[in-house]
């Protein structure tokens, strides 16, 4: 092969939102597999908010991003060549391929997938990642039961809308989503079944969730962090389970993390709120994710991509969407052909 | 009975630290006991963080107190007079009687104390409330196990030292107290056996725990909130567990509460952060209480008492002790005979 595989590199590490600065473009050869390897060309990349955090120093639940290097994201693509036995010329994987056009892979940690089941792009959201995020979160971190009262934050989000459809297919009482703008609110409700939406732009959300939930949440699954983590607390039923998966109001601040001023509420309503990293569950992703694909297969559960051409180039902006809430659905970049 | 009962009223609720126009002084003649009913003679008042708390308006896990109302308040005394067919005079009892001197009771919530077993104050300290919301703060919500690393905030307070030694008593591996001054830390470690201690007013708390438990903590027992929180989330194992008990240090700040900053932490290490509250264990105390009484017997749990001699009237004085750091051990206010 002598084809060249464009990538895009860390160049500095970013304050606040990243900029063009902060990026490298860089043109490779495309590698040559050796034994027990093989090449990937990448048809999509997975945008994600945790991207932010990677891009940061210092130790968090996986390594930084160095510096120079290829920035990390997930990806799928098909092999287009290979000296590795467990993985033909032809075949569809998902792994941790980064942000280029080609990707050398020894096998590990990467995952096989069948474009004739779901497009590609749903396995780095519903059927990927994402989905895998929102189930063990909400049924293993969150709990939560039958008869629940569900509210999810950045739930017009890869991993809000999953958790939202997913809580009504396990029955919960009601589900209630927030989310930036008209437009999304009412896809929550019409598209997804949601049973409410607040729109965080331009409602008091405190107020809104006592009307939403007069009974008080029983799991609050929370993306976004903030001034709605913040609302949230203000309206736990007793026992209530808080789940941390993520804070995108605060990635790219420069003055520090906001913490939950309302954090005592915890102690009034015996609530908890915990953590949470996908990766933890890998053991159990393929019993999740059978069960998701048969919720899809029913038509019980929706999968939305928001997919942007422009190629790998268009990584650095497209990034961004993520933070100025453009997003509705999984966000993935097209880099090449399925 | 003609004698005169001294109360403390709540008079206008606090901004800030409590001062002397928050509380009025009132004289009532001591009640007669209609049938049904007792008459106890307070001889201790239990002095407790969480005043501050009920002396705010609005819904927390306990009504406030109502401006007017005798200062809620538990308390042991000796009952003088008795209509009540459970209760004789002479008996010792435990009770939420409030910060006066004589009180009127028809036995609901009220428990029988034996002053030939324990001394009267420690109804009140590790026989008492404080001692049940160490054990069920420590052991359910924050599922202590044996071998782990346990870290304390309040250490020598009347929660934060049961806590620390019944950590030691079911084998935790090392148990470090944080506490306020020279004197404080020494008495942990000499006559407490806490394995280490950090004086927050003189050491960088986060730093100092980096050494003092550089595997990481897996129960933080939480009594103060505030930065010394923040510290400890720096410093999290896998899985740890925060127990909220309460945040002495916030509960007289005019500028609102502090969220933890470092919450995100728990995400990094699958860590819960939950809230308790004794009095769910209710129906557990009596086999919590038989168990600690049996450690106090065997000298493996040493209960401290500070006593302040006043009478009711210094009820005020005594409770900012709580807030400025005076106390080691359990405050309590010496109001009648024993």
């Amino acid at each position: 092969m002598s084809a060249i595989n464009h990538q895009v590199r860390l160049a500095a590490r970013p304050l606040g939102l990243p900029t063009s600065s902060d990026w490298s473009m860089t043109e490779e050869l495309v590698p040559t597999p050796g034994a027990g390897e093989f090449v990937v060309a990448i048809s999509y990349l997975s945008l994600d908010p945790a991207m932010r955090g990677w891009m940061n120093a210092g130790a968090s639940y996986i390594e930084p991003v160095e510096v120079g290097d290829v920035m990390r994201a997930g990806a799928v693509g098909r092999i287009v060549a290979s000296e590795h036995p467990g993985f033909a010329v032809g075949e569809h994987v998902y792994g941790a391929f980064g942000a280029q056009e080609y990707a050398l892979s020894d096998g590990v940690g990467i995952f096989k997938v069948d474009p004739a089941l779901a497009p590609l792009p749903t396995y780095l959201g519903t059927l990927g990642m994402t989905g895998m995020t929102a189930y063990f979160g909400l049924f293993d971190t969150g709990k939560m039961q039958e008869g629940d009262i569900v509210v999810v934050s950045g739930a017009a989000g890869a991993v809000g809308m999953a958790v939202g459809q997913m809580a009504k297919i396990k029955g919960a009482e009601r589900v209630i989503g927030i989310a930036g703008g008209e437009e999304k609110c009412r896809w929550l409700i019409d598209e997804l079944g949601f049973d409410a939406a607040i729109d965080y732009k331009r409602e008091n959300v405190a107020a809104a969730l006592r009307d939403a939930a007069p009974k008080g949440i029983d799991v609050y699954f929370d993306n976004v962090g903030g001034e709605i983590l913040d609302a949230a607390l203000t309206r736990l039923a007793r026992g209530a389970r808080i789940v941390i998966c993520g804070a995108v109001s605060q990635y790219n601040s420069t003055e520090g993390v906001k913490g939950p001023a309302n954090y005592l509420a915890l102690l009034v309503a015996r609530a908890s709120m915990t953590g949470m990293v996908v990766f933890d569950y890998a053991a159990r992703y393929p019993q999740a994710m059978a069960e998701i694909a048969g919720w899809m297969r029913e038509g019980r559960l929706i999968s939305r991509e928001h997919i942007v051409d422009g190629g790998v180039s268009a990584f650095p902006e497209t990034l961004l969407k993520l933070f100025n809430g453009e997003n509705l659905g999984k966000l993935v970049l097209r880099v090449g052909e399925d």
